[in-house]
């Protein structure tokens, strides 16, 4: 299995809601260092698993829909814990639906796994890994 | 898969027996900087794989019990070669015991699998993944 | 000249007044990763620089008060941006502080020099960097 | 499942054909920092997955044979694009047959999978990931 | 003093000329992760070193130039040996240059010192450090 | 002002005398990854600070003087805590040494200061910085 990975970073502010929190129930903030890493089982004709170029700048498009904002108020976040987790997995999806519109060219939709990682801090860090199934 | 990942370390001297080992047969000692990876399938309904704090907190008791100690004394190791690969189960077996015995709360028992990562230094490490096994 | 620098981080939210920040004139967050160098010319009868417990944990406690809180409404910093740079500044005069207190031990008096280093990503940090002061 | 990872590095110039490269079409080079995963399910009798030091070693004799070399002389890569992804595999061609050429020592012959990383800078990566298909 | 420092890269072709630089002599490449550090003894009025978005951008900029040639080809090179120490202070010159011409803004003129730093790899790298020499 | 950095590491045992080190006054170990800073205000007629290859070497030489030992154990030693700021400074007077025995060449007698920093951790590390004093 081959893959490429590509990092970029977003930083935004939100609260938790929920006991198991302490004191991340107040609004705080965070930064996230984020790497998406493509992966399918063959390269392309011109040798790669995507244009690194246009992975890069889709990440990017799709966290400066994130970045600097308070998650607390985005509607599509409403009633849910915008945890590390969770945007992993937002992330992912976004990536996705990138892939499935063609931001990413059309080699891209031979990416059979996406795994998106979020580090918040240099001891902590999350992943949300699933099938692309956007080929299939 | 989600995960979430946390990081600690600890700093421990010892000896190999065996002439693979070369120089590393005298008594020295390592600093292991250990990254622990929990996944779970899907997330509890706070929106978290496990409480990241416990699990820090797990991390640092499980390191603490061998936190600046000659291995070469410790009667549960005795006849073993504390390699950096054995020392990843070690951890992950602690790991476990302390998932079963419910220290980092009822929802890590949805915990699949754990991969504990021991890096030696900036050009070496090792790594034991395996099943929580604690679901089932 | 000698010295010893901990890591710690902290999770803050906030914004910026100034056209100058853009988009990070909106609510967003951060988490700092904060290096603490200490630096003095001579070590101590016990050969070190200064009590690395200590230090760790007086950065910890400096850091803790700052820890999951929106920065906007500390009446402290009311009209100042708390930029990455001014919050080192902020960093460096509480552990100043912490030493006159004789929070590090006495040892610590001979501090001359402390360097506060905040990485707000993969790609960009703020440093201050001033005299101690205590001993003299 | 065991594994051990070493790190080296390697220094090459290449140029790439196709419009998907943009400017990386014109003569350029690159740093890779080369991760590699040796995995395998049981621990020998020592303790290890494979030994250490000859792992390094060999993947030191791997990356020389490419090192400070301009890739779009080598007879073996003409009418290929050396892409990062592209070169992951080289390498771990090469560990594979270094390990079936008794290189890493009897032992290394249990390794079933190895994870080969390229490293290209602070924001981009590349991997191939295969078996090692020695033992059986 | 104060200081903030942006993080970029650039890949490059080259080859040395002496015996000192052994195969270093044949063509072949390298990615430079580049740390600027801008430094002032104070903030301005919005509490910044310099606009952090600014300095990126210019840094970028400054490297775009370099980035994916041959250096050996470049005609202000000619007779030169590129080494990381010497580009160190080519990305130095240019950035002093860019600060003159106000492409970082007025504020960036009491800059008073850049540091420069060029890693090669994941154990080297080169530095120059000079005055900006701007404001005075 | 010119510098290079080259970086090895070195895995010891030991142990400390007096009750500041709390647990740390059992015998125990540490990798300390160690960076050398070499400093000087111009560059030779090759375009460099001293050859980046000698440098490593030389560097290595003197950690495999301590690798893999107690250091409980070394005469040289005996009477003296062994913490990683006192480390740095036996690098640093060794490799003072080396360069005025030849060992890194006749430029390298050029170098004004010499950095040398310990990490013993993902969060700690020490620093010894001095003047060469070799070319006065």
């Amino acid at each position: 299995m081959f893959s490429v990975t590509v990092r970029d970073h977003v930083m935004i502010a939100h609260s938790f809601k929920g006991e198991v929190f302490g004191p991340a129930q107040r609004l705080h903030g965070a930064t996230y260092v984020v790497d998406v890493e493509f992966k399918r089982p063959a390269l392309d004709a011109d040798g790669i698993v995507v244009d690194i170029g246009r992975a890069g700048e889709t990440l990017h498009r799709v966290l400066s829909d994130l970045n600097f904002r308070n998650l607390d108020e985005v509607p599509e976040f409403a009633g849910r814990n915008t945890t590390t987790e969770f945007l992993a997995q937002v992330v992912f999806n976004r990536l996705v639906a990138a892939i499935r519109g063609g931001e990413l060219g059309p080699g891209a939709r031979e990416v059979e796994q996406i795994r998106v990682t979020l580090h918040e801090s240099h001891v902590a860090s999350a992943t949300f890994e699933g099938r692309a199934g956007v080929a299939s």
